[in-house]
This record gives C-alpha cells, sequence and structure tokens, in this order.
C-alpha cells in the first residue's frame, strides 16, 4: 500500500486524519510526498494512477488506484468498522453523508476556490478569476458565520459523534489561514468546536 | 415521506433516478415541487428543513430531514440494498464512490458553475462571474472529452455496472444543454454510453 501524499494541502489531511482515526499507523505505510509546486501530480506517471491529477491517491498492492480523499476514507471504514466516523446504521449514514458533504462543497470548496483564485499559486497551471475568488472569500466568511450558530446547539458538525464531517471541517477551517481568515473572538462556538477537535491525536497527522 | 422537489435541476432528479432505480414509486410519496425562480427554496419555512437552501430534501415521518441529493440516495441503498448502486463491496464500494465524486466534482459542478455565472438565472440571488462561469465551461467541455476517452474502455463510468456514478454524470451532461454544451458527433464513445443510460425507466423519473 503507498500514499501519494503532500503536507500543504486540506484534502491529503483529510485522508491521512481519516486514517489515523481508525488506529492506521502512517509510518507503517509507504508515503511518496508530492511537490504540488513543481507539477509532482500533473506528469504522465502520477496521471496514470489519477487522471484527474488531484491528491491524495492510495495505491494498493494490487495496483488499484483511490484517487480521493473519500474514497480512501470510505475504503479504510469498510475495512476497519469501528469507530464508525460514516455513521452507526441507515439514518445516521444519511445525516453524516448530508454534513459532510456541506462541509465540503460549502466550507472547503469556497475556501479552496478562494485560495486558488487569489493568492496566485495555481496561475501556472489554470486559469484564474480574482471576481470568483473574492465571491468564494465571502461565502467562507459567510459559512464560518453558519458553523458557530450551527455549533451552539450540537458539540459535533454531524450531532454529537465526532464523524468525518468534522474532519472536513477542521480541515477547511485550517486552511483557510491561507486566505486569511479566522475564527476570532467574535465566533465563540466554533472556536471552541475546533479546539476540541485539534486535541485529537489525528489532528496532527 | 415526502419529497421536496423541482423539474428544473440536476441534483434533484440524481435522487429521483436513484430512488426509481430502487423501485420506489415517486407517486407513492408526497412530492412538493418548488419553484426556485420564485425563491421557494429560500424562505424560511423551507430554510428550516434546509438551512443551505438547496434541493431536494427528503422529510421523514419523523421530521429527520435530509437536504441532500447523495445522503438520500445513500439512505435508500441502505434500505433497500439491492440492485447495488454504491458498490457491492469495500473495494468497489470505494472506486464508486471515486468516480461519482469526479462526476459531481469534475463534470457537474463545470456545468453547474457555468450555468449560474453565465446565463444570470442567478442574479438576483447570488453575485456572479462572468469570468468564472467562461472558466467553467472550459473545464466542463474538457471533462466532455475525458469522458469519451474513458468510456472508450468501460461500459459504465465506474466500470463494467451501471452505478450512481453513471446517474450523477447523466443528469450532468443532460443539464450541460443549458449552456449549450452537447456531446456532439466528435464523442463517440460518450454518446453511446448517453443513449444506453437514457433508455433506461429511471431516466424519465
Amino acid at each position: 500500500m503507498k500514499l501519494y501524499d503532500t503536507q500543504q494541502a486540506p484534502n491529503p489531511r483529510r485522508a491521512r486524519m481519516f486514517m489515523a482515526e481508525k488506529g492506521i499507523d502512517l509510518d507503517s505505510i509507504e508515503v511518496v510526498q508530492l511537490d504540488l509546486a513543481a507539477g509532482d501530480n500533473l506528469g504522465d506517471d502520477y496521471r496514470r494512477r489519477n487522471p484527474m491529477g488531484t491528491v491524495p491517491t492510495l495505491e494498493l498492492d494490487d495496483g488499484l488506484c483511490l484517487g480521493d480523499s473519500m474514497a480512501i476514507s470510505r475504503y479504510f471504514e469498510e475495512l476497519h468498522p469501528e469507530p464508525p466516523l460514516l455513521g452507526r446504521d441507515a439514518r445516521d449514514r444519511a445525516v453524516v453523508e448530508m454534513w459532510n458533504r456541506r462541509m465540503e462543497l460549502n466550507l472547503l470548496f469556497p475556501v479552496a476556490m478562494a485560495f486558488r483564485n487569489i493568492t496566485g499559486h495555481f496561475k501556472d497551471r489554470e486559469r484564474c478569476s480574482a471576481e470568483f475568488g473574492e465571491i468564494s472569500f465571502e461565502r467562507a466568511t459567510a459559512m464560518f458565520d453558519f458553523m458557530d450558530r450551527h455549533l451552539a446547539e450540537h458539540s459535533h458538525v454531524a450531532g454529537e459523534a465526532f464523524t468525518v464531517a468534522d474532519i472536513t471541517a477542521v480541515c477547511a477551517v485550517d486552511f483557510a489561514r491561507v486566505i486569511k481568515l479566522r475564527i476570532g473572538d467574535e465566533r465563540p462556538n466554533l472556536a471552541r468546536w475546533h479546539a476540541a477537535v485539534s486535541e485529537r491525536p489525528s489532528a496532527r497527522a
């Protein structure tokens, strides 16, 4: 098993946190660090494993490549059902799916879109729009406010248990530093949740 | 059980197709049609069910609201495992997850972003960027080409079985009509796949 990884980006961190929560020792598997700035993920060799060129990719011993953080997470949830991070029963799994997707589509994506379109880090590899970067920044900020209200009534994102939705959310909130969006004193519920999730050993994975 | 639905948008169609494939008769459940142009999905009443204001939402008899097409799909997969649309085992489920997400993130989203930022349909409800609309159109077009190459080697998106990845993809390809992006004669593999998937009774749901 081989994990194609990079330390700088939020999606690989999602996969590493998930694996750490499942008790998988990352020191026990081969980890290949890619340098995104150098375009390691855009060459033919990597694209044979992952045609989208995204990171992370998990390569299984038989050659199957899972080139998506949630595909990797779901694979390990199936192999190691405890502790459940994707829900315990039909209803719970649907609720976790809903909240994980809200965290991805409404929080992580606006943060990532602001980063890619404002900072210039991606200007050598894709057409950027500073205007859409600004729009994305506004949306991410609004979602920080939504999260603060939501977490006033729930200990975790998908309810009262720690789930993959918390992993996606904390990776998004931490990555938001690159666009200078921070929790601040005005979002005490988001701050309380963030401190609690950040104390988990998996947060350092 | 109540489904908040709209006929015009791709995400509600994803949920309806999934339910139809599971043998759920939509005539047997209460369906509430929302008029997105009139803002039916943005009022307080709907936002109490789905704070994101997205469509569809499935409201269960006990009041739980699943406000996301994939959350609804996962719920019905758990209740009605056959035929499996999210994969048959750990490995297969990871592969289906990966391809469904590729179809969503790299195909449906660029199409939707082009629609929202170019056509003006959303200008009264969100800040739009024509520039990002153009970028999104280019990305959707490139993904149509990728799909044609991919489907030269596979009968379906995630391999040889019909799965949720085909549902997401066909909803995206059909919705691309609104941005005047079509399969055309130059993408024969995509056309062959599209014809086959469109013949399924669920495609009319």
